[in-house]
């Protein structure tokens, strides 16, 4: 049976490779983002051009209610979830003496609030079914605070260490908890990979994600770093 | 001239032992924290015992204009602010699965973005001033996830991501930014350290605490981890 | 055509596991260490049993001039040199009081010092070829030095301080060197996956060491953690 | 009465502020290292300067029949250790191309077999009197591989992983042992400190060392990281 995985805050670049990628694994791609007409636009591409399932479900990440909602039409639509990447994070780029303080808080909201609200939907269904998979998408910045960027720093953290704490409360129930470190930039969408190796090519990274996803349960890993090979570090 | 500290989430412990040690060195010391008659007490006691002054700030720390309000008190008290410490923290210790998350959110609010709010009014003192200090009250728990506290794990690495950020920023400015990292039990107050060589004992915790403010800045520490001499780590 | 891999240091257990799935892969499998009649019966399996090629290079790791021939035999039987696995490691677990001096120079020369001889020889053929990968064998204590094992702390820290260091010389040269940490016990041979989910199986860790290989190099991974689900950390 | 302290490779610049500053505190210092004339300069001026005692060692610190006959002549001196500082490091600074293997095997040698060998004569010492103090120089190249540099990367990683090892070990029996991460360039000697923000002052390092001799057990420090406020990191 088809596994049934939720990208929660899917956009152009990455979340788009990854929900491309699962959905040509055959999984069913539940779409949890603000802009419908882009959910809507990637869902149709998805159902046309994969083996698997996809779905528009247009969501605020930082309403908990928002949140409930749309695992509700997920698991109505494609079953128990199995999969979940929490992939949603705010820019907040500013220095302390510039940060405005709303702006920290939306960064917490939309990282480390948002991640907590879709990981209490989406555990349970792999803790009473098979196991499941939760990956948290990190950047440098969420193991070396950043100058000039309180707010990203902030919430990145927070993220890994909320995915510190939950691999170690849920590899023994069978839930692979694994973070992302993605230190370098990302390919801009519409660029040509072959003519921009100093960047990641999201493609590539989204082969990494589902490689955690397959990854046997004797070896799971908790951090994985990415990184262009050109890339000084 | 006496130098201005303001420690912010003062409590029994190592709160008071840092409060204690820094009216010794002469300080003037704004208690900030909830509850009236324990400030009270605590300055009373500092202004007889100590060379140092004290003052007793009752404050909310989840409420920006009560900061705001409290560093105001300050300034008319004692002066420009010249040392921080960011000692708030919300005990929050479940799992996911267990984690109430308005819980979760008190644990940000009382943590990083009490923080937040407690640099951005001090720290522009110390720029405009002679510089300064702040220190950040860390855990084992800001370096490596715990299993069943998601909150606290969340909290304290956001402390940390905030704080190297800030580091980064501010050095450069005069501004010395440590994150104290504690790895063991604190020793509870009313016993006696001769007795309990496995707990830190807090006054030891705070020559620490200290010895950052008076660092040399051509030699500044980030990160000091303290643990029991018998501490398992 | 066929990719030339070395296994430094191989033996029953994980590093048999490695060459095993090397070779199902289709690489030409140099099989180095000490016993020769492991080796060879390793060696006759891995031909009959595998698509892929092997040969046995009875080898001293801690002699440069035999590392130096042994890389000799492997170009003339297989050609350049694709993959190395930097695999040896010598057990030396005794607390500071303990040590035999001795002992600690062999941790060194076994670890650290052939990884060098080997990575000399191997990395100048994928410079000059298409690339290739060069994979370090760690464990837990290659990042948390442990108690009453100085020359194992010793040894194995040294190597990933050799590999970060050998990652960012050679990565911009198309050589992908990574570094992995086995957090916890390797399953003893003749026991039963199955039976025993609180070790890691030698195979699972083998497929996580080609999946190293084969990733894309505008995504490497520099270091990469395994553990079994259940294990506590 | 007066301690012993042994500066295992003092020279020059931060080996010889170290020297000094615990012999302004009281102790009497054993200065090992190659060079004797300079040893005898060195001890001549601590001995007229300072509250303390001082004596010159030539010792080879790669030759462990010469360091037990440095600690051999320091007990007969001044008695029993009370504190050692493994200073030595062999600079060793080419990529894996050029690394001559000597040279590699060099950097092992003056780096972690002298730190075992002098930590092997001084900690049995402290275990039998009061306890003690064993700190290790280390650089940001402990703790990040640099390009081109895999023997001073190999040796500096290999001193960390000795001292957490050791530090766990001995913690319980009443000896600090203890690692300085120095993450900057050091003030040449014969700078103004005054002109030259961008590097550490040796002389303020070296009260940091001090530091950590004084910790109280109930709080001690493992790894303290020291860098100009200057520094971009």
């Amino acid at each position: 049976m088809s596994r049934t995985a939720v990208i929660a805050g899917v956009g152009p670049g990455l979340g788009e490779s990854i929900a491309e990628r699962f959905a040509e694994e055959g999984c069913s791609v539940a779409l949890l983002a603000r802009s419908e007409s882009y959910l809507n636009s990637l869902a149709d591409r998805l159902r046309d051009q994969t083996p698997g399932n996809a779905t528009a479900i247009p969501t605020d990440l930082t309403d908990s209610d928002d949140i409930e909602a749309a695992f509700e039409r997920t698991r109505e639509r494609f079953g128990a979830v199995d999969i979940l990447v929490n992939h949603a994070s705010a820019a907040s780029w500013d220095g302390l003496l510039e940060q405005d303080p709303e702006d920290f808080r939306q960064a917490l909201a939309v990282g480390p609030e948002s991640a907590l609200h879709c990981s209490q939907e989406a555990v349970p269904d792999m803790v009473e079914g098979d196991g499941g998979t939760v990956i948290f998408t990190g950047a440098t910045t969420s193991v070396r605070g950043r100058e000039g960027a309180v707010g990203f720093s902030a919430a990145k953290f927070a993220c890994r260490g909320l995915a510190e704490s939950m691999a170690r409360e849920l590899g023994p129930e069978g839930v692979h908890v694994a973070h992302v470190v993605i230190d370098g930039g990302i390919l801009p969408p519409g660029s040509d990979p072959d003519d921009s190796e100093e960047y990641l090519d999201p493609d590539a990274i989204a082969d990494n994600y589902w490689y955690l996803v397959e990854q046997d349960r004797s070896a799971w890993t908790l951090e994985l770093d990415l990184r262009p090979h050109v890339e000084e570090f």
